[in-house]
């Protein structure tokens, strides 16, 4: 989230406002606990994981009687947008706030991926490598041992990390909320792989899966797969790390168009990334043109370096 | 390439078709340099970086009586269609064979990320975190030492990877094939830097950029912009490392839709990545809905898994 | 292993010696599955986790009629001499061919870092590496959250990865198997942090202590520490990635004294590293004096390279 | 360099001492920019490159005048002792104030490893890591290309960086200050790897080398060795990055013995690491034996955590 509050704070003071920050989310904002940010301020801070201006759960915040000390506040500090960063319970306050009259837009960050409206929120790439990795580390010594390797991700009601995994991972199968899958549907792939001779199997079982990683382990270790089964569970080793490079230029995109439409009167909305579609363009077409390097990222770059 | 080449073969096999690999691309094909691919050989190189095929340039595939061959060799290995895997040279080629009549689908990989039609070629995203974190660590020491690091990326008449760079890093000024900036400029740049309070400042240079880096650090350390300046020449380096997750997801979805649209009868087009368009939604909507897992990918991780 | 079997087999080939690998460890060496390494065979492999040779576990081995039939198969393939590369167990089955006459020198590898006679086995430090950096993503995101995070690694009897993890992450506790800590100890130690201002607290958790990571978090979520807690097993990810430089190091280092020791006629030995003391020099030598780089590798790097 | 000062600051603390920090070396010690250094204040750094009190290079500490005014400030400031963490330079300037009677401990930090009385000096052990991975992506691409790496590494007048890289990267050739080596050599070298059928050569130069990476490169392109050549710069990049497992470990070790003995009353040493010795043991005894966990180290964990 970092390289958001970077571009945000860095887009702001270039179109001349300035800037303050929210520690802690809503619960900061009902409390006041601001703090004046120039661009110095957000220097060197893209290559943090986790955000400088902390996290908070506060549910108390969908109480009106919250959301008015919060519009206090922000007048106090004479505060006349907001820019929210997080899924879908910070764009349940960023709505609550732009019903009040309050001029807000949205940035979605959550690593479950399950915000509406963006195909990626800040935060899924990196993710998605770190559990990556660990799935290569795996293999690495799985050859030669006749294992089946469940891997646990994040994901409570939403499996998209899950299966994002096991696709690039090249998973025998992958459990996640929104499908029931047996442990005995597991064991088959996992027995047809043996099959096949393969001498390893990995299966990713997001955290909400109907049948969790430490059940599915002791499920198959009473059928007779061929192998042996070992768990890894990564925990909030996900949510951490130096954010991607994708994930550092969305973020700074996200920033620097949520405070532009701020800037131009908008509110009520939430940026977001579209339509990533994979689609098929003649070779003659291709063979004769370059793509074009987009140089609106330069004027990007340029402002963001300030 | 490796996750394309491991796709390609799965799907292939899944529909009920043989896959060989080529090695040494247009060199092989020419030759006739063919291997079989069962599921096996394309099991364990996902995170490998580089290609298990190899590679070579061909200068003489523009050659009719080469392509000739070229196509000798395909009907005599029972060959009836093809899937071109690279930059805009492969797609040139590709393009001679389809209007040859030979059945072609290309698939976009370089590092620069000039081939038209795509938003994204494999290999960028994998590039762009190996330069991103080297940006990191100079950072690191950067701080005490009053210095100006250029670092040279590559790209030799495309300055996207160093333009992306710029931005995901943070760097103070960017040079780059398609805009002419001085040494002088930058000198600016840094010295606005140095009044700012900044300790040290990072300039991305692409390698055809019109200044290079060793010939900007001479000019710089001939000015008095208050920093001493040192190069790094990552070089080769950003072609390897294991596959980021991204590259390797773009990958395995355009290695299983060229096959599909192949065994559709389709010819003469390169699948590409479309349109990541930055968007807003009316927070109202976005507090209401969840994103949806694509359950497309979870066929998808069914097949490529077999 | 990789990178001390490349070792092994340069530094033979070197001396003209003939280099064979023996598939699967002890079960391999009782079935004859051997196989010709040449210079070629062993490039390209220092930088994969795991062992190109593959390992396997064979507690028949310990029978005197299996290690009898080992050493037919050594006979038969014309084998003079044994390099054993493993931990306690690979140690035993090598003192047990010595004892029966044939020439063996051992070379230390285990993550769990017990093997006796050496400070160092191959493998911890890239192991080390792997927790540290997992613990470090834990931080990052557990500064707002009031939170434990409980980490388990590796060794069933033996803390040394635990600790070592401990010492370097900088936990509030470490539960080894040599050592008895009850929960409520933790809770104090965590207690006592959140005290001093701590927002976050590390505890890691040896698989084999008497406590484990998960009957630890159900306690202390029963306790008042003011902290939630989560829990995070790495479990084989431990094993694998590639190794560190300084496990490629010992590994080269063990990898040509083993040989060189088996061609001077040595057995019944396994080389380690040792001493690794802290002393203390006059200040009034040290600025006086350079280390010399030690040119003796200079003589390995080129007898490697071969 | 954080990981020690982390340790000397919680030592003393644990002692009952007070700790400050010294910004910016011996130039902050002759202007008196001290800071106060709480447990706090050191917590979360470990991870992080570069260090906390910043560096900067300040030879007009070798004046007696300016050393008595560092003893002046240091009086001021109610300084009783001093721990010296750096290269040979900041052993010179510790060494100085010892014999103007002012209590001194060194601990060594270069990433050239020259400085004499340890075995291993702060932040070799991270440079090699990061230097060894580069090496490990230019081999990816390297297979295929018929090409020689040369990469540049530090090390002005001490070629440990570079000859350890070339051991645990198998360069085919290391070049370094302390050995005269030819382009001829070089050439000699590559050509043969080239003949017993390598595809690729890498090629180890430490900066203050003979022969610099440029112009080496240069003469093997006007030499017929069937390799293309490409140049790779790492240069400060060596220098950043979060530190290793070895790194830290170390780090934490100096620094709790440092403090340690200064509270005994000792001055003028610097601590050090001694005899990293390859021994051999029998392996009866190995096989009967455990290598034990230093609980040293817990009694250490215990403390670095408060």
């Amino acid at each position: 989230m970092n390289a958001a509050v970077r571009a945000v704070v860095r887009t702001a003071l270039g179109l001349g406002m300035r800037a303050q920050g929210v520690r802690r989310a809503y619960e900061g904002l009902a409390r006041g606990d601001f703090t004046d940010l120039g661009a110095r301020d957000v220097g060197g801070i893209i290559q943090r994981g986790g955000t400088v201006l902390q996290t908070a759960r506060f549910p108390e915040f969908a109480k009106p009687e919250v959301q008015q000390e919060a519009l206090r506040q922000l007048k106090a500090h004479g505060v006349d947008a907001l820019v929210a960063i997080g899924g879908d319970g910070t764009m349940r306050g960023a709505a609550a706030l732009h019903r009040l009259g309050f001029p807000v837009v949205g940035i979605p960050a959550s690593i479950d991926n399950d915000v509406f409206g963006t195909d990626m929120s800040i935060g899924v790439d990196t993710a998605l490598n770190t559990i990556v990795e660990a799935i290569d580390k795996l293999r690495d010594t799985a050859a030669s041992h006749q294992r089946v390797f469940i891997v646990e991700t994040m994901g409570r009601d939403c499996g998209h990390l899950a299966l994002m995994s096991g696709v690039i991972s090249g998973a025998e199968m992958t459990l996640i909320p929104e499908m029931e899958t047996s442990a005995e549907e597991v064991a088959v792939a996992i027995s047809q792989a043996h099959a096949r001779g393969k001498t390893h199997a990995i299966v990713v079982v997001a955290e909400g899966a109907r049948l969790a990683a430490n059940a599915l382990k002791e499920k198959l270790d009473g059928m007779n797969t061929g192998f042996e089964s070992r768990v890894t569970i990564l925990g909030h080793v996900q949510r951490g790390g130096s954010p991607s490079a994708w994930d550092r230029l969305i973020a700074a995109r996200f920033g620097v168009i949520a405070v532009e439409r701020l800037a131009r009167g908008e509110s009520g909305v939430m940026v977001g990334l579209q339509a990533r579609e994979i689609i098929a363009t003649e070779l003659e077409v291709v063979s004769k043109r370059k793509r074009e390097t987009d140089l609106e990222f330069y004027r990007m770059a340029r402002m963001l370096a300030k």
